[in-house]
Order: structure tokens, then sequence, then C-alpha cells
């Protein structure tokens, strides 16, 4: 590469997969990539900026013209170029929009960026291979054969009236299968499952798996036909969640990679850190008001770890469980109340058992049966009162629309640190008030 | 229903999209689903059990006689019949088979019974059109004709040349679209990617993603086609890793939800917190070495919810982003040096924030300069510590072939506790010593 041998790279890039070259180009910098680029079909090269991350491409992007931009697009779904454009600034996405040739992609293009990119307005690409009722096979056919440039995959012709009213489907299978003179209002399927351009991708993406649907069309207020969504919009989209989820679980704040530089990586993990250290100076804050206690009983202390580590553990044991449910719809809800007495059933089990065992260790170990009692207790307490908290909270985050897997991260640990101190030292004040 | 107004629930299920029926049936018990389902057509109870998730259907199956089942089995692909008969006993498992009525078919079933579950051949269907080379497309259409009933969704006709190894694939469109007489060798398509039959399921569906493919052929050692998986299939495999490294990061060691038995959720969530509770217990033991220091200055003890918080924030960050590093095979890992270095950087920038923070805070609340100190230096030596704790671990598990997320629950935070624990007393009674 550094020689620019021009000869040697087009012939060893010839015939490989545009996805297995933008693999390679993860490895170059951004004035190589474009150099390789150049010397590729556009049609590939298309394709490569089509796979690159959004990181990478919307910096890979300002290397290229306005023009060069525009004729990559030629060769994209226009879901694919709506994407790529929301990467661009105002002004030079509506420069590329307007260098685009085929004028009906143009209008398809201005129409897909007015939907937010988490509805199926978003996702829909408006490729698709759609025939009248009052057609015969040969006609449809023929729109096929039209639209076979434009349309990659086509998967199910979608069936619609005078109106452009969707109201159902035939599968490529038949088409094949059928005579050529058979009406498509004889052989259609009417058991067409659409969604609705306002619909959420999360529940675009669970009725696409209930059905187990590789594309679903998208229709508009009026029931026409307006778009499609492809599984694989859907599999990223459920990339995407995966590792959302795993970041709030995790308490990083900004969706980052290992290969992100220093500073960003530091930016996206001290929010969440710091918060966590004014939950533990309000702990310490806390717990300095026993210092009367803890100078005369030191051994008190010693159980501060594992009354707050027990309450960190129970809360996100179930905070995840309530978390998986939500993303579950195929699990039916039980009732509020019937669920609050189901964890505090759980609760009142793993607390009595954990109870014990303290209850046992520290009797053998230290020989203080206040202390193991002390413990015991707010150990048992601590297990209720954290089930309770996480089973509450992702409930809560959820009413208010903010992704409930934010309770089992960091949130819920600082949260039940505090209340487990808490409980601890105003048992330990009693019992000891007691004796 | 209780009144078994067959006419009734016939009528009001009829057109109705088998999922949903689905959906219906995990809100009746077992006696009244067997009811419904022995109402619906052959064909539709058998999507309906293929739907239902794996306990329900385990229980659910009990109810059935080997006839039954084996009758069901006639309406799915090879895959979902194995993955059925999976569930069973043994002895059930053979007596089933042995009824199934097409011969073809139950050959094939035995075939797919020898493959592990998580690899390429325990989740590919025998069901798949493949046309000879030398064929035309008027060959290739009578084919398809042929199968139709047996394969539900084309995609694509696979290639192969007499010896049965795989060379290539014909799209439907291209099929629908070129004239009945030319040659499959004339039109199709040499580019293609497959995977081979012991490939670990993970991979499979890094390959379909990267290749945005929506089905993909499984070839033997010798290169011959023995299979396809779809993408339905990885979809699946997509949900059940999300939920695994959900269980894996909270805590839980058994694959529960919401709604399972009291016992059974008690029983995942016990391991994790007994070993949080050994650890926590293990901490106790170390913090009552410096007893003396404690019962001199109590302060010390109030910061310990802050260094063991921290701690495992800190850990739980860190291997999150390996996690995620080692799920996502597109980015490109870097040298393990360079890993630890940038790692180490990031660890000493937040150290030194938090550190900076702390001393601040506990001048301002405490105006005690030695504390400031000791709490402020252990906290950055936790910081470090835990970030390469939290960035090595998985990386180990990895290496030994355990999902590396378990690193991101409390296995990291219980030893993070006590690494804390030992960092910040040490600190303390060094300092304190110097003073």
């Amino acid at each position: 590469l550094d020689e620019k041998d021009e000869q040697f790279i087009r012939a060893s890039l010839d015939g490989v997969n545009p996805a297995d070259i933008t693999q390679l180009l993860y490895e170059f910098d951004t004035e190589e990539s474009k150099y390789v680029i150049d010397l590729l079909e556009k049609q590939i090269s298309a394709q490569i900026i089509n796979d690159l991350d959004e990181d990478t491409r919307t910096e890979f992007l300002g290397a290229f013209t306005v023009t060069e931009i525009s004729s990559f697009l030629d060769f994209l779904d226009s879901d694919d170029c709506v994407d790529i454009l929301m990467e661009l600034s105002l002004q030079t996405r509506e420069e590329v929009v307007a260098l685009i040739r085929d004028e009906q992609k143009a209008r398809h293009i201005q129409e897909l960026l007015h939907y937010d990119e988490d509805v199926a307005g978003g996702l829909m690409a408006k490729e698709l291979i759609k025939c009248n009722l009052n057609w015969t096979i040969r006609q449809c056919i023929e729109e096929i054969r039209k639209q076979a440039e434009t349309v990659q995959k086509i998967y199910s012709v979608y069936v619609v009236n005078n109106t452009g009213k969707l109201i159902g489907k035939v599968s490529l299978k038949k088409i094949i299968i059928a005579e050529d003179s058979a009406k498509i209002a004889d052989i259609y399927d009417d058991d067409i499952v659409s969604v609705a351009t306002h619909m959420d991708e999360d529940e675009v993406a669970s009725i696409m798996r209930k059905y187990d649907l590789e594309a679903v069309p998208v229709i508009n207020a009026k029931g026409r036909l307006v778009g499609r969504i492809t599984i694989d919009d859907i599999v990223d989209v459920m990339q995407e969640q995966a590792e959302e989820e795993r970041q709030l679980m995790a308490g990083i704040s900004d969706d980052v990679e290992e290969d992100d530089s220093v500073w960003k990586l530091s930016k996206a993990r001290l929010p969440w850190l710091i918060i966590g250290m004014v939950g533990g100076l309000m702990g310490a804050r806390f717990i300095g008001l026993f210092e009367g206690d803890i100078a005369l009983i030191p051994a008190v202390a010693f159980f501060i770890p594992l009354i707050t580590a027990t309450g960190g553990n129970v809360g996100i044991q179930s905070s995840s469980i309530v978390v998986q449910s939500l993303a579950n719809p195929n699990v039916f809800a039980e009732s509020m109340a019937r669920r609050l007495v189901k964890v505090l059933t759980v609760a009142v089990l793993n607390g009595l058992i954990l109870a014990l065992l303290v209850f046992g260790s520290v009797i053998l170990l230290y020989k203080e049966e206040f202390l193991a009692i002390t413990v015991s207790i707010a150990l048992f307490s601590v297990v209720l009162l954290a089930s309770f908290m996480g089973t509450i909270t992702p409930i809560i985050l959820d009413k208010f629309g903010i992704n409930p897997a934010l309770a089992s991260g960091p949130f819920i640990t600082t949260a039940n640190d505090l209340l487990g101190l808490g409980v601890y030292f105003t048992v330990a004040n009693l019992l000891y008030g007691i004796f």
C-alpha cells in the first residue's frame, strides 16, 4: 500500500466480499482507506461505506466531496442512504440529496428523513415490489424484472388494492410455481402482518421475532403500503439493544469501545464513578453518626462489606429478572400485587437461609452472640429491602420511558449500599441498646 | 372454554395467526391447552407446539401420546423436530421417530440428532432446494414445485456439482427473471458464504450478521451441502445470548423467569449470594486484623463502603468493555500489551480525578489531612487494581472457554471488595504508622 501499487491492490481485492474489505480498512488510516476505496468499483465502495461502523464512517466521510458521497448513494437502499445522510451536517446533507440523479430515490429519501431514527418509519426502506390485486402473475413478473436493479432482496411481493392499501402478499415461491396466467387475486395470502410507521423499533423487533418474519411491510395511518423493514436491520437493532443494556448494567454512560481514545473512555466511565463516590461519602457521613458504637465495639465495622455487598447482589438479581420480563412480551405480566408478594416470598426464603448461615459462621468464628444476632437480623432486612427496591425500580423507570436496565447497574448498588448501612447501624444501635 | 363450546372456540380461532394462539395458551393450564390444540387443524397445532417456550413445551408434551407427537412432527422442519425430540426421554424419542411416516424425514432427523445443540449442525434444517450445475432453469423450477410442500421458505436455490459439493447459489429473483431454457451454470453466483457443521453457533451468528444473510448453507468436511440455517434460528441464538449475559452479570445461575416457582427462583439466586456472603465473611476477618486501628481511629471505618463500591464499579466497567470487544469480532483486537497500557492510562486518569475529589471532600467535611491522604491514596490504588483485574479476568475466562460475561457479575465485585479492603487497610496502617 505504501508504494501505491494500484495493480497489485486491485488484483488482490478482486472478488473479495465487500464485508471482508471493510474489516481490512479498520487497520488503515483515513487517507489510506480513501486511496483503496477510490480504486474499487463504485458499487463495492458504496457497500463498504454502508458496512462501516458509525463512528469510523462519520470521520471517513469528511474525506469525500459531496459529489462522491452522492454517487455512493446511487448504489444503496433508501434506508441505508438515510443512515449515512443523518451523519452529515444539515448543509452537506441537503447538497448531497440535491446531487442524487434518480429523482424518485431523492423523493423517497426526503420522505424517510422525516421519521425518527427509532421508529418503523426510520428503519424502513422504500425499495420493495408491490403488485395490484387485479394483476396476473405475468404482470407481476414484469414488475419484478423492472425493479430487479433497485430491489436487492425481494422475499415477498406485496399486494395492494386500487387505493394503495396493503391487503396481502405473494411469496416468490408461489410466483415461481403458479401459471403465468393465474390471477394474483386467486393466489395471494391475505393473512399478513404489518407495522405502522410510528411503531417503536423494539416493538417491530419483537413482532418480527414472534412471527419469524424476514421482512415486514410498513403502512401509514390510512393502511397504505409505504415501505418495508428487513430482518438485517432488526438484527442490528437487537445487537444495539444488547450493547446498550450491557453498558447500563456496567455504569458506562456512552457508547464506547475498547479502541476508542483514552479521553473518550474516561469520560464515559466517570459519571457513574462520581455518583458512586458521592454515595460512598454519604455512607461515610452516615456511619460517622455511629462513631461511638464503633469505638466501643469495632467488630460492628467488620461486617460493613458483607451487608453492602449482599444488598447490591440481591438488588441486581431482582432488577434483572424484572428487566427480563419487561423485555420479553411473551411472558404474561402478573398483577403488581401478586408480583410483589412473590418477590418478597423469595426474599424471605433467601434472606432466612443467608441469615442462618451468617449467624452460624459468626458464632463459630467470633463466639459473640449479640454480634451474630445483629448481623443476621440486619442481613435478613437488607435482603428484603433490596429485593423490594430491585423489583420496583425498573418498573418505575419503565413507566417513565427510561430503559429499565439502568436499574441493574451502579444505580441500584449505590442506593442499596446506603439502604444497607442504614438498616445495619439502626439494628446494631437498637440491639446493643437493648442488651 | 369451561363449557367446552367446540363450535365457538373453533370459530373464534379460525384465521388467527398460530403465534397469537400460542400466546393465549400461556394463560391456560395443560388440560385446557390440550383441549384447544385437539380442536385445531394438525398443521396449526404443530406450529403452536413449535412456538411454545421450552419449559412449557416439555411439560405440555407429557399430555400427548407418542402417535400424537409424531403426527405434529410431520408438519415441522427437521431442525424444529429435533428441538422437540431433545426434550423427550430417550425412549419416547425413539418411539416417536419410529412413528414418523416420511422415511426420508426420519432419516434426516436421525442424522441431525447426532450434532451438538450449539454448533451449526445442531441448528441446521435438512429442508432446502438444491439444483445441479448442469440443470436448466426449467429443471430447477420443477424441483421447486416438487419440494414446495416440504420447504416453507426458500430464499436461494443452492447449486451443487455432480459430487454434491456446494459451489454457488441462485436467488429466486434471478430464477423468475431468467428464461426457462437458461442454464444454471451460466447464471449462478459462485460468491457464496457457507459454514461448516462443527462451527460454534456464536460464530455462525456473527457471520450471518456480517454478510447480512437470511440463510446460510452448511457443508461437511468434504464440502458437500448437508443443510441450511435460517435467520430466525440465529435471532433466537442472539436472544439467548443476551439473556445468558444478563444472568451472568446479575449473578443468577439458572435460566429463570419471573413466573417460575418461588423455589426455582430462590435456588437460582442462592449460589452467588452465598459466594458473596463468604467473601463478606473473609472481608470481616481481614478488617478484624486492624481492630486496633479502628478502635483508635474509627473514621477509618467510615470509608469502607466508598472503597469497596468504587472497586466494584470500576471492575464491572472494565470487564464489560472487554466482554464487548470479545463479543464483537468486527473490532480488531489490539495486542495484549497495548491493551493493558491503555486500560491503565484510563485508570490513572479516572483514579486521579476521583482521588482529588475525595481528598477535597474529606478535607472539607472532616478537616483531617491524614485521613484525606489515606482515603485518596487507597482509592487511587483500588481504581488501578480493579481496572487491571476487570480487564484480565474476562480475557482469562474466555481463554478457558468460559463465558467472559461472568467476569462482569458478582464474581468481580466479590474479588474487588476483598482487594479494595486489602489496599485500604494496608495503606491506612502504613500511613498512620508513618505519621
